[in-house]
């Protein structure tokens, strides 16, 4: 977490770092409440899950989650569980990437992968039950008390996260290793592999406020320019940042050949890209006035990080 | 599906293999409808998702939940989607099991697996994405009118599918292969590892009938034995059936030296405990009168099948 405060840039709110890591500090506590370690030898698949779920991350999904469900005062527990929810995909999804038949990740967050730190079986189980998980989490009534917004927001989640979503995003990541992806398929990828896990959890916000169409529109359009937006950046990092800056190694892609925006348009073109994107992101967002305010600067973090 | 006739034993009804491959033709059509091709590279990942999920399974989980769903005349519509999505869950577990960093596998029913057939990543994927997929069926409107009645089917499938059911099962028997399991954490890893999603799909035909707690207790029971005398079964037959009759490989719980109700007991003992199992499920359904007929046959063939 201490990373997000050293990394605050001038015009980059200090604020913003500060609520970040509060937020992080409930949503942590939120995943060690959710994650409770069994009885029986087969808790060694929960200590993989929470080794890598309880590792220190941002927790920027679960922080738009709270920041989309406060336009619409809703109950913060129940804001933090489906942040918490997301973050439990988010997490599972970083486990698989970093496998060696994916990825081939030895660091994550500056600790050893999970695979490294089991071993590769557990692993795959202890992502497959972060996946489980996250749905279990959202179809319990601590959620929200009526069932027909809990399966909405389910509905989101495995919508963004699956075939055509998340999933979808990393079986085009692997091909662009393989293969000439066009800019448009490069697009795709972005929108996918990224864009919609940190979509979801604005929609999921407005969804817990009961939201109408229009209000969930403007969060779908804030959350898809901001997703965009954050891969444009993770692109530019793993360029040009340190493998201590981020806790990972860098230069992954360019060594991997893989198309990114930075590569076929050049970091330059990539950062105006980048901030005309967070700019439509925070345009989307006027509807909503100064609530909104967390939001813009969610949006503006995302370009200017570090790590 | 031919085995399921062929291997009928005298005193094991034809009939239900009839229903059963009849009701298994249902479930390849839902499934073929569930998990559409996309446009664009990606679909790949959906390809090998179709390979293993539209591969020919006996479809058992299905059965269970629309035999279960029956008890309460329920739409089959409804029913066939819960137990199309109980079985992408088998589905995905299967991929993954058979990965080389599992149990290494080579043949699935008679067909190389997922990651011979295709690769480890987009195996990884597939599962993942076929895991996902069945809880955003679930979440469908089309899968029950009422939301909650939704919500607690999803929960049921999270609950058994997760690291307090199969996760958890897989992960006692990974260790079973490296350690010395006891006789209570061998019966463990066979309730958790097969029994909770055999059980499962008979819960959800409950859930979906609204049945009452009596009842749902009632289907909880028979999902219980039923499971635990499969998995009695599929290891007598890993130890007695050849690799031609399973479409896989046998004699890898042996080879691997893993602990299981046969390793400890011996055939003959394993064989009659089976033999209880089967008469406890059917025990648990005298509340259902003749309307539980088809559960019955299913707990016959669980302990009579040859495949």
């Amino acid at each position: 977490m201490s990373q997000a405060g050293a990394s605050s840039a001038p015009g980059h709110s200090l604020t913003f770092s500060d609520d970040l890591r509060r937020i992080a500090d409930s949503v942590n506590a939120c995943l060690d409440d959710l994650l409770p370690l069994p009885d029986g030898p087969e808790q060694r698949v929960v200590e993989a899950m929470r080794y890598s779920a309880l590792d220190g991350g941002k927790r920027l999904r679960p922080y738009l989650s709270i920041a989309s469900a406060d336009l619409f005062d809703v109950p913060r527990v129940q804001a933090l569980r489906t942040g918490a929810a997301v973050e439990m995909v988010h997490c599972y999804s970083l486990i698989h990437d970093d496998l060696p038949a994916m990825d081939n990740g030895d660091l994550r967050r500056g600790r050893p992968t999970c695979h490294k730190a089991f071993d590769e079986a557990t692993a795959i189980l202890a992502g497959d039950a972060l996946l489980t998980q996250a749905f279990a989490v959202l179809s319990a009534d601590a959620t929200h008390p009526d069932g027909d917004t809990r399966v909405k927001i389910i509905a989101a989640l495995a919508d963004a996260a699956g075939a055509a979503g998340m999933v979808g995003g990393q079986m085009l990541d692997l091909m662009a290793e393989q293969s000439d992806l066009g800019e448009e398929d490069v697009e795709r990828l972005q929108a996918l592999k990224t864009g919609r896990l940190l979509a979801a959890p604005c929609r999921i916000g407005g969804l817990l406020g009961q939201a109408d169409a229009d209000a969930l529109e403007s969060l779908d359009s804030y959350g898809y320019c901001l997703g965009a937006a954050f891969q444009i950046t993770d692109d530019l990092l793993d360029l040009e940042a340190t493998e201590s800056d981020l806790g990972k190694a860098t230069g992954k892609d360019a060594a991997a050949g893989k198309a990114t925006f930075v590569s076929l348009h050049g970091p330059e073109r990539a950062r105006d890209r980048a901030k005309t994107l967070v700019d439509q992101a925070v345009a989307a967002l006027s509807r909503f006035g100064d609530a909104a305010e967390p939001l813009r600067s969610a949006a503006a973090f995302t370009v200017s990080r570090r790590s």
